[in-house]
């Protein structure tokens, strides 16, 4: 199953998702704007399965997480205390020749502007010395334009999460250890947007940021701190697990999820920063990788963070996000664990991986080329495509419009009565339909009493049919897309 | 069950929010930002409830309607050619002494920040002449803060469907009429936010742009367009349906799914805007109103615009928005119907809808004040709260985990040992949970064979309990909760 991830490759799937209506350009119609992508009918359907299938794991599946919807602008303090104000930068340099701002570390690459032969550092333009440019967005609230009312389209949906720690705390009845997710839009000015969707200014993001006690406090009360190694057990918690056993847990938690919508363990790598590479306040940051066709790149990023961004706020709010541990008779700033996934990137890493292009024979002998995205059934957009034979048959249509309606209510279908049966089946397979149902004579009792109101049901991987009894097909097919 | 629905019930209703994590204010702890709210665990998931039924009514339920999900940020040409950018203003005057800025409306009623006895109006200060102030947040994309980068936060998620009407088009094969949906953010900077989350910054819209025939091409296909009155049923979609039967009919299906969620029809009313309040480009609009404790106010607004939208996109992007009639054998611009629906001021009518305290007598004979949030099953955050009868049981806890994980994956389940068990059946009726569970030493067995693996079912509204077998509670409750 394994296709070639080239740049040719890419162009398939850029393609695809615009013909078929996953992705589009933002503003198309208006020659588009750099960093901004729409989804379409079938894009959106996927990314709220795949959404859905994250918010249901993290908060529906368990007891210890709960759920938060913040706002995307906050109060500016939040930027301050966060170190979003003063270092979420990239270094610029004006020219003040041609005018034009470019990325300090890309001088040598960009064409100049107004030489477009030379690049930007060998131009004669004078240059100014690289000054940072802050990539978050800012804006106005209030109808006054000044400084005192700046604000920010936040860049990352986790600083909510702590800004609001006590008061969910106090709401939720959670003990330490627990977590608070939530799913929200973040927006970064990048300044070079880039591989699609991959790095855009306008994304979506699924956060969790998981509470600990912290080292000291487990081993007060357990008397030591439990160690990571190959023999660790991660499927039942233990209260004598420190950071460095939670941090693990949630990766494998993390992988586990991955592999549960369909993304192999082979498409994926697990990178463990090197200590060099480690934010300041981060104790290990553990990136979970997957192999795009222009690089292997960052999905998700684990870290473990300390009591920093806790910590943090309380300095520049003033306010207590000290917990009381009933147990331990000790107050203390929780420790995080903060697994940050990025949706948009992995509706991407699902597309590649579920795209594919076979050779098939048709009824006449033809060979022609499949193209079929290889859902996992539980993301997939359209869980079930249904096909009356011909359209002109009546009896066929309000058959097939009965199957419709009985599927319905427990599942996403798509009905289609236009076209040939082969060419509407080709149809759901480049949706990543895993399922077709074909209403044929035999249904109507034409093919004899034992096939009446009996259907093809096709397997889209397989393209095998089988023959099963219309009161079979919702229990079948529950079961194989839950 | 009808409330006073007064100040002080609105008073009742923002604590209950906040104290039970339906809706905190946005960044509190660095005292709030005004105009911008979060919803803690309840509220989120309610918020998930609603959206979800929406979507599902209006893409999942029906083979007419493609679902969309747009970005915030968009061309800023998008709003020249909606209007936004010249009309989407607020009259604003100056004073040329405090620097102070307010709505000129409004003059007569705000004290002067520097005389705070007086009013502006009345106060020394000089003031300038009225001047249009835009409701959109204005940001800049890349890294030049000029005017050719500016661009807005949508103040509607509308204008996305009519830029993206034809790739939309394109790709899900649908015919004319048919409809797009779509649910996200959208950002106004309102000079006076007001009434809790009812009017804020930042919000969410449900919009629907339902693209019919013009009245001339039914005329030209059918021989007459049909008239609405009371005699036309509304139940099944006819080909000679023009713009008048078609806005009716989105009225009442509007109507219904509110009821359908729990509002009954008597706590909305339905507004046919006049003549001269209608917008210039609106045939008719219609206004649905929910009786809120500060006044009846707007929920949703379903509009007749015409071929309004498409007809200025396609006069400012220099694209055909022309749609190909096979049938009328014609092209023509869509008209289209817009049922446009906030879902914060939703969420907010659904709470203050279910708010209801009733004087409840406990064991001993003491009266007390029972909070109770009536939600219908569908939307409650906590679909059943699961409780066995004392935490120091080890058997009562297992048998009660048990019930959790049967019931779990298929609703959300809220697990509570801790605290008398009268109080945890209030704890869940303030939140809304519409059932509760309890284990207790009949369902071991201590209560003779026949109850054996029973528990008792509460319902929150009645507060009755009856006996149930533990293989009986999840067909019985999804019935319920669907």
């Amino acid at each position: 199953m394994a296709e070639p991830k080239t740049n040719e490759f890419m162009e398939k799937i850029v393609s695809l998702c615009k013909r078929r209506g996953f992705v589009f350009q933002s503003s198309e119609i208006y020659g588009g704007i750099n960093g901004f992508w729409d989804y379409g009918p079938l894009g959106a359907e996927l990314k709220r399965n795949v959404k859905d299938l994250w918010w249901r794991s993290m908060t529906r599946l368990r007891d210890d997480i709960a759920g938060l919807e913040a706002t995307i602008i906050m109060h500016p303090k939040i930027w301050e205390a966060s170190g979003h104000i003063a270092t979420f930068t990239d270094p610029m340099v004006d020219c003040k020749t041609c005018k034009g701002r470019f990325r300090a570390d890309q001088v040598s690459e960009i064409p100049c502007p107004q030489r477009p032969s030379k690049t930007v550092s060998e131009c004669a333009g004078e240059k100014t010395e690289p000054r940072p440019f802050n990539l978050m967005f800012k804006t106005h609230v209030g109808p006054v334009e000044g400084d005192e009312n700046v604000a920010y389209l936040r860049p990352e949906t986790a600083q909510a999460i702590f800004a609001q720690f006590k008061n969910v705390l106090e709401v939720s009845r959670q003990k330490v250890p627990f977590g608070i997710a939530q799913i929200g839009k973040a927006f970064r000015n990048e300044v070079t947007p880039r591989n699609f969707t991959f790095r855009s200014r306008e994304f979506e993001q699924m956060e969790l940021e998981f509470f600990i006690k912290p080292d000291e406090i487990v081993e007060k009360l357990n008397g030591s701190v439990a160690k990571l190694d190959s023999s660790t057990d991660l499927s039942q918690a233990r209260a004598d697990w420190g950071w460095e056993v939670w941090h693990k847990y949630w990766v494998e938690q993390r992988i586990r999820w991955y592999e549960s919508i369909g993304l192999p363990r082979a498409s994926l790598e697990e990178y463990w920063q090197k200590k060099d590479e480690l934010a300041h306040y981060a104790k290990a940051t553990v990136d979970i990788l997957y192999k795009f066709p222009f690089g292997t790149q960052e999905l998700e990023g684990i870290a473990a963070r300390g009591d920093f961004d806790l910590t943090q706020h309380q300095k520049h709010s003033g306010r207590s996000m000290e917990y009381f541990d009933e147990e331990a008779k000790s107050k203390y700033i929780p420790h995080v664990i903060e697994p940050s996934a990025g949706v948009d990137r992995l509706i991407l890493a699902l597309i590649c991986n579920a795209y594919q292009e076979e050779p098939v024979t048709d009824e006449k002998g033809n060979t022609e080329t499949r193209i079929v995205l290889r859902f996992h059934p539980r993301v997939a957009p359209v869980k079930v495509g249904i096909f009356p034979l011909l359209k002109n048959k009546p009896e066929l249509v309000q058959k097939a419009l009965q199957v419709r309606d009985i599927l319905r209510p427990h599942m996403n279908v798509f009905y289609d009565e236009a076209g040939a049966i082969g060419r509407r089946y080709r149809r759901q397979d480049e949706a990543g339909t895993p399922f077709g149902i074909t209403i044929d004579f035999d249904t109507l009792g034409e093919g004899g009493p034992e096939r009446v109101d009996t259907v093809t049901l096709r397997d889209r991987d397989s393209m095998r049919q089988e023959r099963v009894s219309i009161s079979e097909l919702l229990p079948k097919l529950l079961q194989q897309i839950q």
